[in-house]
């Protein structure tokens, strides 16, 4: 399938099945430091970041490598900005597309803004595709609320920052500043994670020198899955099946008797806890200060009854469900959040990809039988006959 | 992200760019033998099936791990005649589409089968949701063609073939008994070859126990590549640019100069000959008898030239693409008949990672700058004060 030209494996090579501890590639992305348990962006921690920098600004930095001057980052705001309405042919398909599930349906947008613009394949402009895409892909998980709703669609507000704007989109009114603070740290500590499955399969999908609405569909349809992205909405489904500070005790020793697993706990990197969950938690705490402390009650003392029985720590996803629920967005739409987020990371990934390509193509190892030879139909014996 | 839980790797382990060499699974599918130059499905070679087995026998195997017998193959073959039809509502869907890049029209296709399917996130229909797409996608290509040449839309037809019925859509006539030999044969020889960049990103998306639809969608994007499925569209090109078998020697000696590479020549794994390139050759050999037997005359002074300058092999790609064009299918429909062929092992993938998951999510060393602190937006000084 490939013109690449290379020389096969050594056969003894051992099995590494799902990767694990396999080193796919130098990258200048992020650094996931899992035994410190540390996550810095193009050089600059967790710590560094959150609260200082915005989602735009570090969108630039994810892309560009370094922070952006003053004036470079009113022309980025102006660019995104520009960007976040949805030509009016695409409106029309999205509503007459099924709102079905929501990350089916962000997949099938991505993929049509794909079919749509004939100049997909030049990988020239794969720069200004990535910035239009970090732009629109809010705009159509706000859409597509307001839409399966019956609710009026709204358009962007060019005098709103990227979180405001979000928020405005979805709910049709001007958001608190500790909403706005909220989401905006959200964005940023979502917006890359190195080689987790999603970018992953982007890196697979454009290394075959296929576009970036290709590798953003496959990123998209691979954050989908309850190993990964769809984490956080488990997470929330199970703060709202416990529903009650004193129940946390009973669903803990009910989950561990069951052998089932604690959503939103333990992580294949992180030996101990995720770098991010301190920081969602603060913001959480902020919100539910202003409004319902129950959902931030029943999850400190859920982390803290699950460290206490199995030692196992937090991730992302176990704050992230509290705070995007104070925000009063839907726990359907959790995953395409972590999408709006992740996508400047995935286009930073792709964009790395195709600067120093090498075609991803791993060997399996055949363990099924060997040289059977073909028994024509009419002498195969039936199943009953057999 | 994931809530799988694992120890870190050693960070001293080297970087397999590309994952060349990495063995990423078992797999009892099929065996791609790099230094023998052999490929089998499920234990028979391409030698034993070709010619022998026709695709829907091979899409039984490849799924079910052995040939059936006939009264299984009889109610397979009337599953795939069932499912080839597509919904009135997905075909007014589709009449609606823009007719652009084929591929990522069927990409996008099959992402709005997801969406429209109510039970896709259900892992125990991937069986059933399989069959129904290796039936599906070649009725969605052969109704692409037609809408955008505003042709009338023909229904699959259940008393024909797999192969038959392909060409029926597209051409509307019966087709010639060489015609349907050389596409089942073309079927047969594509229809799986383990760990390939697109199988690879289908089973990086359902890692994450996402849907086979999204992992579905991820193989077509995937395969679109040049350096991958659309590898046989630009070997058409590449013919109909010599032109004529006179022009052989002077394209050579042009395109070594230029050091620009020979499409359909080489490959990762195969050391030598692709074991399919001989069958498809002799398949286009049927069909140039009986046609025009300029594009093989071209194909045959090509591979020989190549071969004495470069010692450089043929691929898949090399005679698909005669084989393709003598079928009267338009090159830009190539890789879409690629992924007609491949969907029976894409989908034989996910039914085998599903059935024994781990999520994919190799490392990647960090190369970038450390310890980095943060600077307020006010002191950073401007590039062009700089």
């Amino acid at each position: 399938m490939s013109a690449d030209i290379a020389p096969n494996a050594p056969a003894a090579s051992p099995v590494q099945k799902g990767l694990e501890g396999v080193v796919a590639s130098d990258t200048n992305i992020s650094d996931v430091d899992g035994a410190k348990c540390e996550l810095s962006y193009r050089g600059y921690s967790m710590d560094e970041l959150v609260g200082k920098a915005g989602y735009e600004e570090v969108s630039y930095l994810l892309l560009n490598g370094s922070l952006p001057a003053a004036a470079e980052l009113a022309a980025w705001n102006r660019e995104l900005a520009g960007h976040r309405p949805l030509e009016a042919e695409l409106l029309q398909t999205m509503e007459r597309l099924p709102f079905g599930d929501p990350m089916a349906y962000l997949r099938t947008v991505v993929s049509i803004m794909g079919l749509r613009d004939p100049q997909a394949e030049d990988l020239t402009r794969l720069r200004s595709q990535s910035i239009s895409l970090i732009a629109k892909i809010p705009t159509i998980v706000a859409l597509f609320d307001r839409l399966r709703n019956r609710r009026a669609m709204l358009g962007p507000r060019p005098d709103l920052g990227h979180a405001a704007n979000f928020l405005y989109m979805l709910h049709g009114e001007d958001p608190s500043p500790e909403a706005v603070a909220a989401l905006d740290a959200y964005f940023v500590l979502l917006a890359e994670h190195s080689f987790n499955a999603s970018t992953f399969a982007a890196r697979t999908s454009v290394g075959t020198q296929t576009d970036l609405y290709s590798a953003i569909t496959a990123a998209v349809g691979t954050l989908k899955g309850p190993l990964h992205g769809a984490a956080n909405t488990k997470a929330m489904d199970m703060l709202k099946e416990i529903g009650s500070e004193d129940r946390v005790d009973a669903f803990v020793k009910q989950t561990l008797a069951d052998h089932k697993r604690f959503m939103g706990f333990g992580h294949r990197v992180y030996k101990g806890e995720d770098p991010r969950a301190k920081h969602l938690k603060r913001y959480a705490e902020a919100l539910a200060a202003k409004g319902e402390a129950k959902w931030l009650r029943i999850s400190e003392r859920l982390q803290q009854a699950v460290w206490d029985a199995k030692k196992l720590a937090i991730n992302v996803d176990f704050y992230s469900a509290s705070l995007l629920n104070y925000l009063g967005i839907p726990a359907d739409l959790f995953t395409p959040m972590f999408a709006c987020a992740r996508i400047s990371g995935w286009c930073a990934h792709v964009l790395e990809q195709a600067a120093d390509n090498r075609l991803i193509r791993p060997l399996a190892r055949y363990t099924g039988p060997k040289g059977l030879q073909f028994v024509p139909l009419n002498r195969r014996a039936s199943p009953t006959a057999g």
